[in-house]
């Protein structure tokens, strides 16, 4: 019963909640009745993601922002969409042993979710494990991605503050990162900023920030860390926690979540939809002979799709 | 008028097809009568598609080909979706001037599609890019992306072959190539095979090749290749004429062609239900309440969506 696991988990009892983040991680049937029981409770926790190119070194980074946070009294939930992490297992074992003092703190939530398997409802996964996270009541949510797929896009983008990581050796390589995450990082960090081509990338960076028109009136600040020695996590930390300031002063932290969840609701709408279609084409239920037409190349998709749009005699009334 | 310019296409003219490739590619709201035009003439050409990592030697390799199969005497087209590749502008001088020779030659075609500004419809562009080039004649239509987005691997999952291009360094990296990819790849190619690693590359794709189980009858081959020394070009180009040649003798030619258009219109549809419904929201059409109550957080998207596909009645009837 979803409704009596979630009083459960309201307790604090963790067990509840992991059973709860399986089923929203499987996207079981369950997830609308769980919702409907978790949102009265919901935009407590503030939630930041951290993206950026393999090898960037964001696990060794959240693993120190943890750290910090917990210092601080904060409780945190972590949630890691990212093969190569060592959250999910991809990564040497130092970092898989070091991470360990944290799955021992209470006060510490740690989920990973493999990319594969999810067909496309990973970020709908991720986005339910956040709300489960925020109702537990954690007071900071760490999302942690691979900026490469839109998926992981669409999962960073639905945090409140926004983080990207680079390595000065992703000099070069920042024209093949995700464009779209350059545009909606609210922070950014240079990690391993002892290497060359730090400043360069600095430089660069700065450049490009200054070209971006600050329509929200904030000019992203560009970081150093270093984070295997523990080099600029404060200052990361405080920069967070100046764009929150930010955010809830201006108003814009309420304008965001407003955005988020109305884009939820698009996007949610729009898998359900492709589902169900899918569904009625499966079994011959609607439009077969025109299906048929489309799969021998006798009428072209854009034709059909028309046709069947006007057929739906317009969807919403 | 869309019905003359297909058919000035079809004499050979160049300028007509530039203009229905820009039509397609901004998707204009000529699109339907376009394809419409156009689908009966569909069928002829080859379609291969090439995809790797940044850094891969994709542009090189696709440079290669295109000049050994002039030499076979075919006609050929290329569609670049890649940030990094020479033919949209991102790579070095040496690369643009030795693909000039291409674009002197009328038996080419070399389109370039940025990632950018496509809001989700780069893939059904670049879809209706091959169309338009096949039914201008051309005998091979190779697409070449980036591996990285969900949009470049839609794109080359519709081509009857599908090349990947890996180098030596790839081997650490291999879990962070979008999973499907490796799924997909009907011939593997290491490049660059002079570099250190390359066996070991060899023998961990085999070894992966060797557990997926080649339910089609097709073991895909590892092969290798020097693109700048132009080396193995020869053997790729056959590697692929013997995976067309199977395709064809096994009837997977038109199996794999009606499962891809079927897919098109689903993704069509879906994309076209979804601009719809935007449009409506937007509009406060439809919902208006259920809406805010999703933006203000009272009730969730969830359940928000069941209502909305309950009131709907059942979609398609």
């Amino acid at each position: 019963m979803p409704v009596e696991l979630v009083e459960k988990m309201l307790t604090g009892d963790q067990r509840a909640l992991a059973r709860l983040v399986s089923a929203v991680e499987r996207q079981s049937a369950e997830v609308p009745e769980i919702m409907q029981h978790v949102t009265p409770l919901l935009g407590r926790a503030y939630c930041v993601g951290i993206t950026g190119p393999p090898g960037a070194g964001k696990s060794t980074l959240t693993d120190r922002l943890i750290a910090h946070a917990r210092q601080q009294g904060e409780t945190v939930g972590i949630i890691a969409v990212d093969p190569t992490s060592p959250f999910s297992g991809g990564a040497i074992l130092g970092d898989r042993i070091r991470m360990q003092q944290h799955y021992l703190d209470a006060g510490v939530y740690i989920r990973s979710m493999a990319s594969r398997g999810h067909h496309g409802g990973l970020s709908h996964a991720a986005k339910g494990v956040i709300k489960l996270l925020d109702a537990f009541g954690k007071d900071l949510i760490l999302v942690e991605t691979v900026g490469v797929g839109q998926t992981e896009l669409d999962v960073v983008a639905a945090a409140d503050t926004t983080v990207l990581i680079l390595v000065p050796e992703s000099g070069d390589a920042i024209q093949t990162i995700k464009a779209g995450i350059m545009e909606i990082a609210d922070l950014f960090v240079i990690n391993k900023a002892d290497r060359d081509g730090a400043e360069r990338l600095q430089r660069d960076l700065q450049m490009m920030l200054h070209v971006r028109h600050a329509s929200d009136g904030w000019c992203p600040p560009v970081l150093s860390t270093q984070a295997h020695q523990d080099l600029g996590i404060v200052e990361l930390y405080e920069a967070i926690t100046t764009h929150r300031r930010k955010l809830s002063e201006t108003g814009q932290l309420t304008t965001r979540r407003r955005q988020n969840r109305r884009q939820e609701l698009l996007d949610l709408l729009q898998q359900q939809l492709l589902a169900a279609l899918t569904a009625q084409f499966e079994n011959g239920e609607t439009h077969s002979g025109l299906l048929a037409q489309v799969e021998e190349g006798t009428v072209d998709p854009y034709t059909a799709v028309q046709q069947m749009l006007v057929e739906s005699g317009g969807l919403w009334r």
